[in-house]
């Protein structure tokens, strides 16, 4: 059997049907065009390319104007493969493919997926592409859907991408980086911003263009949406729905520990606001101020216009200690009204001018801010590590995230606070988190807001001691940055909005049969997908750790106008955990395949009998999976280092470090100037040697690495670990730091930090 | 026996210690200062005042330095008892009293409280009060909190009230009527500004002063907290409780429709905002705007200062229609992507300058606002329809609060859309207030911002049709102000923090007994109310409407500080449901007692072991009453009218009329003049005849009626009714408007409105 004769018998498994055309041996794209011009549809160019350095071959479909040397440019930017070229024709015949007849139907050669599909993101919605059948004497037309499916059934993915050059950035970095652009402008750059990604499909991957791919995710997976407010986004349904899971996890835990809901306005007044000086530093530069009231803002060159300057002086809450206290003193008389324990759950603001990240920095967020009061220190500080360990729980249990438990240095601890406690997570681009803090503020905030309380003994009276601890829809984007991956977005079973997604599967009819009884059989299979998600839905599911029975989030796709493989990708790309397909041989035997959105893998023959004893079984392994996926990848990234010279390089390697630390407060700064100095020089080296990559993380002003070697900026101290973490080395009178050579009084991590 | 015997004798049941000194008659205060000038503890005067108007006596406790016309003009504010004068002897003789020995003990010949007690708020406190047991030879010294459980007993409560004057209003009548100060002076004003009630405690009644009795209600009950931003208050977490239940009983009902949850910024560009010109109007005047970032606001008199002008016009959302719409004008492209339902619970900002009232009326409130976009405008109207039906439910199932569903008029209907239909609660003081609203905005919004599908055929591009909805933290103010009555909160047991709760009835131990042997009884009996609570708190209860099973919410209140009977006012003043009691002899039955809060019934003799079955069901009586009840009152209030004449006496009476109505849009504000007009007439009469109680009512600003019988400012028309309500009268062709006397279109309902 001929490859050709071995693709169409494949074609016609795949009920994919197809015109034809038989002609003469067209040797390029010119010729190709003659032959076929009286055709409607797009003649597709193919070709393959090879970065030697990489050793990464790639197999394109392109339209026939489209200039190649953009096309290797864009996927150097994408994927870093920086030095894409022709490849030679020892690697066209590996794919038994040969010179002037390359097709994407070569896929079905290369079982193992080492040489991926890309086409251009134009080609997405065509519905008549020709390509070749392995020779150039003919073309077959089918749909791009098609092409897809045909694709996927031999384990290939479709990478769709713009060839086209980014857009120059604008004089206003800010809002040009992450803002986006107002309304239709903003539409445009969403559906498909030259150079960047198209909403469906990811083009960047998670090693080459870690920023890139990440805002892929966040849009593609309808996480996230840009506004015309610079640095404010709309937190998509998918994404609140993570957010919602966070708030049950975590409200069911302090519920328990007797802590109550209040809410606080988000106005607070200059005079509460300043009483604190030190708390206030900082957040002060990011204070956002009320101006003035009416259908239109005062402007004070127009002082009788439609505007009216505010007469008091009122800030919307960075946090809302100044706003908490004054009432709670209130409040307190006696030791019989302690402890006090309430949460918010509330939109803060801080108005910040570095560049603004989805979830992770942001002039608006949503928290939970936790407050305490109790009558002795010991108590304020044991509800601090308390809350640090419910913490720890919501990234563990829950988003599937490891998280390293510590203390903040002085340099980093919460202004006006005793002891900052945090989780701090290890994002894929070498980035550590801050993940969450809770604060033991000591009475520094009681004496201020005079909260007092009589002792006892009715004589002594005391200032309160206080904790704070908060935790906001950072927690979303961190899950998402660990567990995604070049599909999209990857979400541990417990916080995704869809869990399960059922696919039909449709028989398509031979040729001489009756297409009704096609038709009917399909309505079968699709009504069986229905009954199913709905069987799936009743069905209880025991969640583990959170010792609760939940629903299975479960839905049919039966929507006819898409391909399997369309939805195959698109809930990829959004990532539900299972996928269950049901095709037509499936059908008789009453089973389906499931398919891991984690790994992959499919999962055949599953009766459907036995589908919701499957189900939260496999949602729960998935779980599991996830979680020990990031722990290893936190393992692998902390780098245990004794001397200063070996800082630099673990960090050029994506690590953090951990080191002894003599803790004193001036070498924090010491730490940061020292690594942005020899970041600069690694940058400079690498100039030397590799003069794109570096322009290109040069451009990225020192705030996101952008698919360079070695990521810029300062690193500090993380935290400081606990006696009792089992990562930390021994501490001995002869165990010095690593910075200084005096003693260390600690074993820290440092590192790179959003 | 003597009424001296029988005192003494129910003194020793209740195991209420005393201490004794029999010395000459002292006929007045100046007589008993002397005789008991050696002992310690408060001498009491005590007092009898009748109100001959208003048929009403009372029983007073006092200081004796207190000034006796201070205390008559304090009761005529706060229980419109204007004309109180010092009882004549024939009162005295009722209550079996002598002059000259007048005591608080007289409750106890006045099984039907027809006297009620009130005690100056400076007694609260003292441990140490003499006082006659009915004759003047001899004094009993004991302590508030004991002379506060004989009087509960026998069946009265203590109204603890402060006779000195209102401070007098400040040239800022915003922040003085609503704002309360900053900071301490906050805080002692909370505790027990002069001439308003102390926090424990309500002196105020509903039917005397409404709106105190309201900031009574929410302030003794811990709903609410001032701060020192005016309009913007602290909401409480006994008042959160219920906003989290309404959250949680309308999503549900809206999860199973298909919104689903996301989160869009709060900030909103001049740009965006300004779009739709007759939106806007609706809340120009009251549209926040943001000036300026940094340490503290931008000064334009010091442009170097340290805050920095905003460059953009940024302002805080009034509603979200400005910032939801262009986004959907990205994600909209096919009929496929319809329709859209979205749904988010955030806070947002109407700068009003009309007088602050907690809940009804705030600066910065919290809402659901649902938005949904559809592909035919009858989908949008029944959508409407549909979410109307949801809040009457959330109402009348969850809050127990009956409303009226209708539709708004042309003058009164939602800035921007097609048709507001709205559900109208009905409020004690005669207001009606405007509960929830569901807008179908046509095509009006889709047409600005752009949304536009393309059918099914292909072919045609139509705009979508929307709707927007929303309830807001008001529901919390609505369900407080219908249930409350003068001991405080009253709420349905579905939405109550605390549903149960145990109190203690200590054993006191009699002269000669062993007082180990009695401090072991009561650790039992303090330890059978934990248990008793904790079995409770395990039980399922089953809420009937939400057709979900629930956990009792109960505990025990074993302070040993405080006694039954400031426990009992305590947690009627805080609206728990139910109380249950468990004193000595009922533990020696395995009974205990059940007490209601709604009707005041005691239960007596129930059976620790049906506590279980027995509450559950309890919950549900009293759930349906306080509905049965508020819809008695509402059905009362409404009056049908079918001339003008008719309709000032009527809103004098605090009804809202049901007329015919010609429905042409310039009556509405005829309506508005003509009842202002009538309601200045009405004044002034009263102020001819009642010139006290007109003159407070003039110094109500027209906002809120004073314990006066005329309630001021214009009415309006609250709603059109439906079609299918049951309360519309036959509408025909001779059906004639009650002000144009044309042909009436509708039946609708017209009130005074919060």
């Amino acid at each position: 059997m001929t490859l050709e004769e071995d693709l169409i018998q494949k074609l016609g498994t795949l009920n994919i049907s197809f015109e034809r055309e038989d002609h003469d041996a067209a040797k390029d794209m010119v010729a190709m065009q003659q032959v076929l011009q009286h055709r409607e549809g797009v003649k597709a160019k193919n070709f393959l390319s090879h970065d030697k350095k990489k050793n990464q071959t790639v197999l394109l479909m392109l339209r026939a104007e489209t200039d190649m040397n953009l096309v290797h440019k864009a996927l150097g930017r994408l994927k870093g493969w920086k030095d894409l070229r022709r490849a030679e024709t020892e690697l066209v015949k590996k794919l038994g493919l040969e010179k002037g007849a390359l097709t994407p139907f070569a896929v079905m050669n290369d079982a193992d997926n080492k040489v991926p599909l890309y086409v251009e993101d134009s080609l997405k919605a065509q519905d008549k592409i020709w390509i070749h059948p392995f020779r150039n004497t003919a073309s077959l037309c089918l749909s791009m859907a098609d092409i897809q499916r045909f694709a996927e059934e031999h384990g290939h993915n479709v990478n769709f991408f713009n060839p086209e050059p980014p857009a120059a950035p604008t004089a206003d970095g800010v809002a040009a980086n992450g803002g986006g652009g107002g309304g239709k402008k903003a539409a445009t750059s969403a559906a498909a911003a030259p150079g960047q990604e198209s909403t469906l499909g990811m083009t960047a991957t998670k090693d080459g263009n870690y920023p890139e791919w990440f805002q892929q995710v966040c849009r593609g997976a309808e996480l996230i949406e840009y506004t015309d407010v610079s640095g404010c986004y709309v937190i998509r349904a998918r994404a609140t729905y993570v957010w919602k899971r966070v708030q049950r996890f975590f409200t069911d835990l302090i519920e328990e520990k007797g802590v109550v809901e209040e809410l606080y306005p988000m106005f607070v007044s200059s005079a509460a606001l300043h009483k604190e000086a030190h708390h206030l530093e900082g957040f002060a530069p990011e204070v956002a101020w009320l101006g003035s009231t009416g259908p239109e803002p005062f402007d004070p060159e127009k002082p009788d216009g439609k505007g009216k300057p505010l007469k008091e002086c009122i800030a919307l809450r960075p946090t809302s200690e100044t706003i908490m206290y004054p009432q709670w003193a209130k409040w307190v008389r006696s030791h019989r009204d302690l402890p006090i324990k309430i949460n918010q759950w509330c939109n803060v603001v801080r108005w910040e001018f570095k560049q603004p990240t989805p979830f992770i920095r942001t002039r608006e967020f949503y928290w939970q801010e936790g407050h305490t009061a109790h009558a002795t220190d010991k108590e304020a500080e044991d509800w601090m590590w308390m809350i640090l360990d419910f913490y720890r729980r919501v990234y563990e249990e829950l988003l599937a995230v490891p998280v390293v438990p510590g203390v903040k240095s002085e340099g980093e601890k919460f202004p006006g606070g005793k002891i900052t406690s945090t989780v701090e997570a290890y994002m894929p681009n070498g980035r550590a988190v801050q993940a969450a803090t809770s604060h033991h503020l000591g009475d520094n905030f009681s004496k201020i807001y005079e909260i007092v309380f009589d002792a006892a003994d009715g004589v002594t009276r005391s200032f309160v001691h206080q904790t704070s601890w908060g935790l906001t829809t950072r927690s979303v984007g961190v899950a998402v940055m660990v567990h995604s991956d070049d599909k999209g977005l990857v979400l541990p079973p417990k916080v995704a909005m869809g869990q399960v997604v059922l696919i039909p599967i449709p028989y398509q009819s031979k040729s001489g049969e009756n297409p009704a009884e096609a038709a009917k059989r399909n309505e079968e299979i699709r009504d069986k997908c229905e009954r199913l998600a709905a069987e799936l839905k009743r069905a209880d599911y025991f969640e583990g750790d959170s010792n609760k029975y939940w629903k299975i989030r479960a839905y049919a796709d039966t929507r006819q106008d898409k391909t399997p493989g369309w939805k195959y990708n698109e809930w990829e790309l959004k990532g539900v955990p299972v996928r269950i397909e049901l095709g037509p041989k499936d059908y008789d035997k009453q089973e389906v395949v499931l398919v891991r959105r984690d790994t992959g893998e499919k999962i055949k023959g599953v009766k459907w009998t036995d589908l919701t004893a499957r189900v939260p079984a496999l949602l729960r392994e998935i779980q599991d999976n996830l979680f020990v996926q990031a722990k290893k990848k936190l393992d692998d990234a902390i780098v245990k280092v004794t001397k200063w010279e070996e800082v630099t390089p673990a960090l050029n390697q994506r690590k953090i470090v951990l080191a002894p630390w003599c803790q004193e407060e001036e070498t924090e700064d010491e730490i940061k100037k020292r690594t942005t100095e020899e970041a600069a020089q690694t940058l400079a080296n690498e100039q030397a040697t590799q003069p794109a990559a570096a322009a290109a993380a040069a451009a990225g002003e020192g705030e996101e690495e952008y698919a360079a070697p070695a990521l810029t900026g300062a690193a500090k101290p993380l935290c400081i670990l606990t006696d009792d973490d089992p990562r930390r080395p021994p501490l001995t009178e002869d165990t010095k730091c690593f910075l200084t050579g005096k003693a260390a009084r600690c074993w820290a991590l440092f590192g790179r930090s959003y």
